[in-house]
């Protein structure tokens, strides 16, 4: 078992990471994040509740399937309802009422994604500044950018970042860092790189004036230049950061993704956990659970119910079609979600047709609940040496 | 106790009212009406479930907190999914998964109001023909209309809406009728009424040859026109229905509504339950319980809820204002609902202000746990000859 640092000699007690099983066959790894609010068995998935709520589910559902770990978005929260809100309820976990981990990321990736909108937006030339928010000007000293909920400005800087993400309180937080857009020469990237890491020691400092029984994962950038994603492991693994995530750009195609990652995990200490920022569809977890990847949040799994693909173990199926109108079959046979337990296929293809809200939050418990079984299955596989 | 009869001589087990207290106050009254999915005390307040669905909630949901009867529209099941593939699923219970009483009214209200507007449309001069749905004509035979889901034509007459409704299969059925718009000559009036009175008789012949432990109330009509109720009163209660629902135009305002129902509910025979079609808003219940109306339905708490509007022992509240982003208590204290029992007032105010869909199912939540709580309350006082 390792103990993460919190400063040189003094050991934390409210964070661990516990190794169980190196499988044999791959860098996969089977292990135990504990935080003050319980275990994170990896490698898991994590929910994206970006305003605080998995869209169409309440946090007493997600208790109920056992999702371990819950993402919610500090750009979201701080423009509303607004961190102080926040604090004053507690934090988060008493706001919104978790019982289990959360992770809070810095509000840096909305502020950038906004302003370049995203990789995918950015390869099918959709264009920017989605939402009517935008970034108006970047300095070392941070992000000013108009707030798309009221059009007031907003300062977000490595400090404000990580006092806002004390406000939350999540179990796991994220150093402020840069997204640059995909498009970018190198000397840029360099660039942005180096003050990601400046603007990540902040953050980290910040942090350490009140760990306030937070761990702070850094977040390794350098877009697909392999280059700079060695700098970045080099540079960010030097500090006492609590786990790893790996963010920025990671290519076009899943090929791409699993160079970078091939080449980036060997780097990060072992001893410490580590993350896949933005990426939980199934093949990418597929192909990622080998490299070693602890945690991966994405709203695949959600946004996909709501749009009624729902996941079963022979594939994705799309309720929607003409096809599921008199199967009255469950989702997935022997599933023990509530929407398996209670609700026929037929029925739930008749609230999509009827455009009923209970089909959102039917298909997302399901999808959810198909994300935990799987990511339990994969454990199993690690353990028995099958991945 | 009374038995309610299916045919003369031959005692129904299936379906039965209980007489509990007469008020010593009013002609309020509490009482059980048994069905095959069980026991309704009454007075009650039905929740209106259009698609098979109260909005936002499953129906697991409106089990746990104790709604005892579900009111759902043949019209919609008929367009959406069709009542064939809900009979293949075993009846409207199996396929909504709800294992308590069902009610389901004829389709003739929805294809009418779909024609005219509703009554409140027509006072605001709104127009009519909503979502493109239209009567395209009215004959003895019953109404042809044209779908509002794929523009096919659909004759509903009393012996299609019967056939649909025992495809359904629920607890309590409607017999097709007319709703004649609320500006309408006398001589008008009395035809659609006779019209009625025959489509009733027809619905009833058609069900008595194959009654499938279901139970028809008649719904009285007659518009504004005290005689015409009488006149409806005196020639429904002469045929064996099960029960005795009030509908049709009753007035533009709350007393003139109140002058109906207390001209009318004396005509009703005591030993048979009754029921106020479409309306539930708590100044209607309070004023309408006195005058021994046994159940109410009505939108209102759901939709209410969707626009946040949540119902409390002090009022309505409107969660979307700021005087709650701050409040951290529930909704209503002592409040045992899912959404009182976890959540703030705060929090909810945030869901909605961040238009997260779980606004919507914990605020419907609690509003119909508001008026099981509510309708339990009346008929404790009721009970005490307090009403």
């Amino acid at each position: 078992m390792f103990y993460s640092f919190c400063k040189v000699g003094q050991y934390m007690t409210y964070f661990k990471f516990e190794l169980i099983h190196r499988s044999k066959k791959s860098r996969a790894r089977v292990g135990r994040i504990h935080t003050p609010h319980g275990i994170i068995d990896t490698p898991n998935f994590v929910a994206v509740g970006t305003n605080g709520t998995v869209k169409a589910l309440n946090n007493t559902m997600l208790h109920d399937i056992g999702l371990q770990l819950m993402f919610c978005n500090t750009y979201h929260m701080m423009l509303q309802p607004g961190t102080d809100i926040v604090r004053q309820a507690g934090g988060l976990h008493s706001f919104i009422q978790r019982k289990l981990p959360i992770i809070t990321d810095s509000g840096g990736f909305q502020v950038f994604s906004l302003a370049y909108g995203s990789v995918a937006d950015e390869l099918k030339s959709r264009g920017t500044k989605k939402q009517g928010g935008c970034v108006l000007k970047i300095t070392e000293e941070g992000v000013l950018f108009r707030s798309y909920r009221d059009g007031s400005k907003v300062l977000l800087t490595p400090e404000s970042s990580i006092k806002a993400q004390k406000d939350l309180g999540a179990d796991i937080i994220i150093p402020f860092d840069e997204l640059p857009p995909y498009h970018i020469a190198r000397d840029a990237l360099k660039k942005s790189l180096d003050r990601t890491h400046r603007w990540e020691k902040r953050s980290l400092e910040a942090h350490l004036k009140n760990p306030q029984e937070q761990a702070m994962y850094a977040v390794v950038h350098g877009g697909i230049d392999p280059d700079l994603r060695k700098e970045s492991c080099a540079i960010l693994t030097e500090l006492p950061f609590d786990g790893f995530a790996v963010g920025g750009s990671m290519g076009k195609t899943k090929d791409e993704m699993h160079t970078l990652l091939s080449l980036t995990l060997p780097l990060l200490p072992e001893d410490k956990p580590n993350h896949l920022l933005g990426i939980g569809d199934l093949p990418s977890i597929e192909r990622s659970v080998p490299l070693g990847i602890d945690t991966f949040d994405s709203s695949y799994p959600t946004r996909a119910a709501r749009h009624g693909i729902l996941l079963t173990k022979q594939g994705p199926l799309n309720i929607t079609k003409s096809e599921y109108a008199t199967n009255f079959n469950s989702i997935e046979k022997g599933c023990l979600c509530p929407a398996c337990h209670h609700f026929s296929l037929a029925y739930i293809h008749h609230l999509f047709k009827a455009r009923e809200l209970t089909c959102m939050s039917l298909a997302t418990v399901h999808n959810l609940y198909f994300m935990v079984q799987l990511m339990e299955k994969y454990r199993k596989q690690i353990q028995e040496d099958l991945i």
